[in-house]
């Protein structure tokens, strides 16, 4: 997620040189054989781009509305992953107890076992969603962020990271242990019938998360909007000079090449936010919240401010 | 559900070439008739069409935006699906349970009985949503997928399978299944009057999954809004060649074909986004999506990696 | 509900044929005026209707937008209908029983009781949405089905019926049966009290239905929105010609016919989607869903396939 | 809410004739000073005002788009509040009871009791919703509704009315009576625990249903918008003319006149339909869903038809 | 949040001088140059910005839909708050109860004091959001507000005001508190198992509320956004002049003027309703809404009127 106002020219470039490249290289040919070989094959008239108008309008109003939409609601899924650790946090030291204060301390250690298995939750989610698509991999990108499984470690026994690390789907084997577990509070008695059904209901809320996560990682947008709308952005942009020409001149290549410019961000804009979960400077800031999660849960548990994770900090306006 | 970034040229011929072979015989005749035979009857002004954007426009952004809709609502409910398969797992191996131990294998067997009915269910569904309705079956196929009931057969005890094929509404009854065998685990002790209700709201979930998917099958785009929006299409680009004609020459030829197609692809990508359950290859992937559910929820019950499906690969970049 | 792919010609111009004989009229008179007798007064410029293209737009994108969402918000609450008619069901099967095997036969009774009062639900539903409202009731319509409460006297005591037919809000009456029903079956200890509530949250859904049907019914779009619509319809359609006679001549008369229609149509479409609930042939498709409501119970039920309702076959491409 | 398909031109006058009296000044004197005195100044090009265009169709959008949202989701939250009424009457006959035969009295006239506190309710939120805000209190209106904290004095005890009139807020007073009557019932025994809980359930979505309705009492659509809506239609229709008097002539003036209507038409519309509680023609029925109310309850309550209120009918086609 | 109907000249300048002042003399200048010194160099004709209208739209479109979207689901969650507030204190008066009456006193306190720590909790929600941004610090203010934690101090014991200051996340603390009484409540016997969990499920509904907030606060619109519709809403502007020079002489000035305070109006009222939470004019009226919280909770605990906060006043028409 960017965070600066202002984007810096080197970051657009990187992204867009190629295009421009050859938008330059366009115009100033057209331009070169129209106006010094007097060449007037390619002069169009006006109309003809403007036929396109409700077409290209429709394609990446479409494109932008909708990458926008899936990029908005991952964030949406990942503040609701905030709220509900929160809920489970003081669910996990309200709800859980004993009357009988010699099992005090195992109630402690017990809590804690479900929280830091949580926090593992949280962490192994980032890392599962950050796994990059096979149709994305192929782009070079300026800034990444580091994500490994090991980040889960100090939150689970060894034991439990040791399976963790071979199962097909970590996030949800975790879920799964944390079923398990009220399960054995229920037949120790420290929940009762009706509050072990409510903490499995936070769970199911856990599901969910991962699984709206899930369905937008790995459900692209449409290809058949996001192809066409590149082809006839392309397409305009390439008669563009061509009506420009006869009546600009030379002045069609900064004109041409600015217009052009417009389109292609717009377009190169709905193509970057669609995936929200690709390690990429536009996506869902899962690391960042990630830390929160972590910093707010410990402060629950009451633990000391030193266990507290490193304060998130934006690096060249950007969060992770 | 297309996942490559590129659509093939020959993908896109097999949709429309019937059409831009129209298209390409209309300019030409005109070109034709105006250039060489100086038959100027064709020719119309600008404005015309320019007086036709308006209600083009509205038609098809409306068709594209609701048949996205139709289909991410869709994916939607397959994806709760997934989330609701892995509760159910684990509300039915930790809150079906005796307290008398000797009850241990029967349990068990129980707990995978409700596990793999549940699998049956994802597949029968599957298969019900995919029959092709009477208004699609004429359109040619490039790629279609296998689905039978016989997928269901693992699943199911042979009895409980007969029964099943002989239903009007096969998944129902999978799901009317499971409420008789929690009444059942409820008789025995096994479930208390609190978590057999839960459970019971987790197959209500089901229902609706089931209620909302048959619905998005059954109810067209109202074909008001797709007959017009191809009639519209039909006329507006049948009356483009007579435009550019007097200025462009054999210039329409290519151009009034490129700008035809961005108007045709606008209006059939709708018209194919619009059913999502039709077997074709831009469906809500539910046959990866079943393999997806039963290899986790095997891994919740525990078994071994060899019982797992075979991963779902996509073919010609295409994910059923 | 129409069903088929493309509409006929002649169902067309039963609702569109005296605006086109008003327009055809009008241009022919007004290329005549023209060319014949020479009288320019009607000859205005292009741009006075451009100015009126982003007004128009926005009416008749409304007009058909917040139409479709009212027409398909209908289909969803009887989507809704469909899922948790199965749902109370299967509630009704398992969850109300008595551990004293003398009472099986009763219980039965009362079993299909409570399911057949809600099949009676459902279509007096079906039958108090399709009474027209006043401002409705002067359309002649090309096809119409038939509704009235006799289909739910199969369903119901003949005391019961009686009553239901003197109601000032029948389907409310027989969701206020089906609560006392719920209170004598836990007075009998039929249904625990956890589960006597469950099932009274599943009335409380059909009390969502019913007031969300009603209210689509009982609240048309703002008028200020549709008359509007309706008359700059009218006045741009009338212009249209205007501008067209200078430069067509009798071309004219084709060409504003056709665009007038694509308008005509336009805003047509929307004053017929709007209310989903006046039988006709727009509407949804209650019926139809009501044949299906009726068989999925009775096949929960386990009645036999005899007492099954007919299948409901599309007439002329429409369901009701 | 209009309920007539036609409005009346009277109607329409009453909203728009001082805008309309200076659209006709104006295009008149630009008319006479053009032509007759020959002064040119005010003569511009066509594309000055379509450059406005775009600018304009956004604001025009948003502001009807986002009013007509706002009065739909008026509407909604009142079909809510009948819903909910009809549920927790039946709750009020169904689930608060006594096993003890000797209370049946007095447990009757508890349950009524909370069913005429709830009709106090319905009434009061209307009247309170319905007190103009003080920016709207200087238009003036053609029709208005009578709305006072009487109307809820049939349904209240003298003591709790005269509690109810020095609340601040009323209606949140009477839910609060409502929770205390719960609690009663609890401690009487009437209520179990569960069912307790249930109807305070209900309860909450009461609050719900008054807390939305204040909110969109209380926040009009932001101002920055609704304000430079109104002033960029003045601009627009004020270059109108400018652009069509060198060839249009006397024409000038119907066309500009009937042009203008058009946008003004477009943004007034939006200013009134946007605030949904005013008591004006365009208000959410309360005053005929109350009426709606009030004869359910009383039905389900098994009360005599003569006590119902009178049926409510629409007056000059609007229903308040 | 601004309720008069009318922004003052003086404010609108406030926001907009500068760039007001730049397209000034950007248009003085090219007047300049192309009618007195002849230079026709920056004459261009206006097809070239009617290539960029589509994308403007679609840029300047999205920010402010977006932006409103973001400012009402704001409002929204502080209408929740209203709602949940006054449901959480019904539920704190009616639910939590002794069976002995010598507790009486006890348990009123002790229902004040989660009463009063909600009240603090609403404020404290309120003042965490407040604080700037740091990419929001640097523009200038006409109004502000006042926001500190000190707020919170009558409402707290002195104890827990000094451990809520020292916290990381101040409102979470509260929230934490809560549920601690909660549990102790249900050790007294003060609360049943059951309604210690329905209790505990408002506070989820506080955890979400207060999730939601922080997710708006937190995630700026997508930057690539609006950065671009900032840059391209420059180009246009600097381009229009050029477009009017050649044919409007000196009306130029004026005209260009108006056009582009018109764009720069739309994006600017995006840019400044995009952000709720920065204690800015166009905030949501979170100081109102609390003092409104403060006042319907002491009534439904029966305080002396003496103790409501006094009522909230808008000066220059703003609410903070």
């Amino acid at each position: 997620m960017i965070v600066r106002r202002n984007l810096k020219l080197k970051m657009i470039l990187h992204y867009t040189w190629r295009q421009l490249a050859y938008y330059l290289f366009l115009s100033t040919s057209i331009v070169v054989l129209h106006d010094i070989y007097e060449i007037v094959i390619f002069n169009i008239p006006s109309y003809t781009i403007a036929a396109l108008g409700t077409a290209l309008a429709i394609f990446l109003g479409f494109k932008n509305d909708h990458a926008y939409d899936r990029w908005w609601e991952a964030r949406k899924i990942w503040g609701l992953m905030v709220n509900y650790s929160r809920a489970w946090t003081r669910q996990v030291t309200t709800m859980v107890m004993s009357l009988d204060s010699h099992e005090n301390e195992e109630i402690k250690a017990f809590q804690k076992t479900l929280v830091y298995r949580h926090i593992a939750f949280v962490n192994a989610l980032r890392v599962f969603l950050r796994i990059k698509n096979t149709y994305n991999k192929d782009q070079s990108e300026m800034f990444e962020d580091d994500n490994t499984y090991a980040d889960t470690k100090p939150f689970l026994s060894e034991e439990e990271y040791k399976i963790f690390c071979s199962q097909d789907n970590p996030p949800n084997y975790l879920l799964q242990q944390q079923g398990s577990d009220l399960n054995l509070a229920f037949r120790k008695g420290w929940l009762s019938d009706y509050r072990f059904v409510k903490m499995e209901e936070t769970l199911v809320d856990f599901n969910d998360i991962q699984g709206m996560s899930e369905r937008i990682k790995n459900t692209p947008l449409p290809r058949q909007y996001t192809f066409f709308s590149r082809v006839f952005v392309l397409i305009h942009c390439t008669l563009l000079p061509m009506v420009f020409v006869s009546e600009l001149g030379w002045k069609t290549i900064p004109i041409a090449l600015a217009v052009s410019f417009v389109f292609l961000a717009l377009d190169l804009i709905g193509e970057r936010t669609e995936d929200p979960f690709e390690n990429r400077l536009e996506d869902t800031p899962m690391s960042s919240l990630s830390v929160t999660i972590e910093t707010n849960l410990k402060e629950q548990l009451k633990e000391s401010k030193i266990n507290f994770p490193k304060k998130y900090e934006p690096e060249n306006g950007i969060v992770f």
